[in-house]
């Protein structure tokens, strides 16, 4: 474990990104999305993915002047193209723009192709609730999850986001996998040489596996709750891929495997829904605080504590990043060092 | 198991309906909803409910002459009072609304309160992919689902359902409960006499429990992949009850238990995208087929067919329904036996 202040990490995520050619203002952007999720605890979609965006960024997989755009709107929804950018600097982009629909409309729907792998999709959901309102954020990926009855991969682990501003609470913030787990919690249990749980891997014959060396290639993850997580992921494929227009199932390119000179097109979708212009101002917070409050005062088992609210333990585990740095887990800081090496930039302190 | 034709059901339900002073269109309306879900096979939601619904209506917990109506509205949203009328009248009311907005604004959202249980979420879901849109419908319940690390229940087993136009496939129909199975999976084990699963339920000491005689009173559900289904769940309830400004968690009238007379105050949430507005007319038909094309060509174990999409198995037993009618599992019958005698009315033969 290595303990990194925010503000240091944010500088040397920045260096690498100019080093690639990437402005001032997307580094800035891209630090701030992978950082948060780092102070979140998130290792697994934080910094750890910055030396692969920037071997990307290099080989043209990913453009480092990229501008994602606007390619048909109305009032209440947009399509954007995001012009193989970035997939944090589009995600924030398209997310910014929902918001500023939602205020007058409402509601506002965002679909993103030509994207790639935009870190954690919970980022972008509680973008929303920052300003008070409902988001939503889920995204596509290349297959790596398999669904019952199936010898190999048939959707990628599309991750679902959603977020409320929490009242007199944080903030609920829901971000999951439609996998069993996210695929980096697989390289994360082996970087600690832990074991795989049986219920997670599938092998191509279709039988379960605990052997993690044989994932991604000769093993698929398992969805959560079977057939469920299936219908939820192939949800967030018709979403963000078909509707989108993006690429779909395996068109989409594997950010972490591919040549890095391809790009990837993944889709995303955004939802915004602003409470104040449909329930009047003043009347959501309030409510949210007293469902809040009546989960808290549910009857736990003894030594559980009040029931957690999802997103809460991300929330503290951040004031305390704020305050005393991100205990960064040794296989980021050897990514980071990796990246400091590849970009010829000096590591953070 | 007695077999029913989809005419005489639903004849003998507006009969039903009509002794309880429910209007023909109305009772037109309830009928199409309730014999559809059977015809799929989902019978713990569709005509086995008409019991308890006519007795609610008798004793006023529903309003005969209840009259949804809109409350609030923009171009791509409205909030609807259901006025304690059936939930199928209030659901199809909205779901009609939400589809009329989406073709003019791209994605409408709908919320609705004071409504009561209203069936099978993907109902009102498949109501917008039958019209080439996209469709979701949500709502909550009174808790009956056990969060990890509680002693009792905490949220609803708050449906989730979404659709979407198949192309050259039959629709794709997502209808899930957040809890592990819905409630009436419980009572549909007992009824044929089989043992109830060790994930199923959690007593009220929070340990897990066979006994399917303590549920729902000294038992919960469990959620669907533990903590991932109750942020689900818990969505519903931000979205349904806070959002609609409808009754919320164990202020929720139990429409099963609690005396006919209440009113239950349930709230929903249907939300409808218009494909058609978004990518241009054809697009998106041309990218299901393809998305489900692929699906149904990847490798599965041997014996296990083509993968399914969700809401195939549903589709094909609706086509043999609607040639020989409907197998209605004993407990159904019986329900039905008591709904004709409650009523005065003659069964359907």
């Amino acid at each position: 474990m290595t303990k990194i202040g925010i503000p240091s990490l944010k500088k040397f995520i920045c260096d690498v990104l100019a080093q690639c050619g990437v402005s001032p203002a997307d580094s800035a952007t891209t630090a701030e999305v992978l950082v948060t999720t780092d102070a979140w605890g998130v290792f697994t979609h934080g910094t750890k993915a910055l030396r692969r965006y920037a071997q990307k960024l290099r080989a043209g997989g990913l453009k480092a002047q990229g501008r994602p755009a606007i390619v048909r709107e109305s009032a209440a929804w947009a399509l954007i193209d995001g012009d193989a950018s970035l997939g944090m600097v589009t995600g924030v982009f398209a997310m910014n723009c929902a918001i500023a629909k939602a205020r007058t409309s409402g509601i506002a729907l965002i679909n993103v192709r030509n994207s790639c792998h935009f870190g954690a999709a919970g980022y972008y959901a509680q973008l929303a609730s920052r300003v008070n309102m409902i988001g939503m954020a889920m995204a596509n990926d290349v297959p790596s999850v398999a669904a019952p009855g199936s010898k190999g991969p048939v959707l990628g682990s599309n991750p679902f986001a959603f977020s409320a501003p929490g009242g007199s609470h944080p903030p609920f913030l829901l971000d999951i996998s439609t996998a069993v787990v996210a695929g980096g919690k697989v390289k994360a249990l082996m970087a600690e040489g832990r074991p795989i749980p049986p219920d997670w891997l599938i092998d191509l014959e279709g039988r379960p596996t605990t052997d993690g060396n044989l994932y991604p290639l000769q093993a698929s993850l398992s969805f959560m709750a079977g057939h469920k997580g299936y219908g939820l992921a192939l949800m967030i494929e018709v979403l963000s891929g078909v509707l989108s227009g993006a690429a779909v199932r395996d068109k989409v390119g594997a950010w972490t495997t591919d040549v890095p000179a391809r790009v990837t097109d993944h889709g995303h979708t955004f939802l915004v829904i602003d409470p104040a212009t449909i329930t009047g101002a003043n009347t959501f917070p309030g409510g949210m605080s007293s469902l809040l409050d009546g989960i808290k005062e549910c009857p736990t088992v003894a030594g559980a504590g009040a029931l957690k609210i999802p997103g809460e333990m991300e929330a503290a585990r951040a004031v305390q990043a704020e305050a005393g740095g991100i205990p960064l887990p040794d296989d980021v800081w050897e990514s980071l060092q990796g990246a400091a090496q590849d970009a010829g930039v000096a590591l953070p302190e």
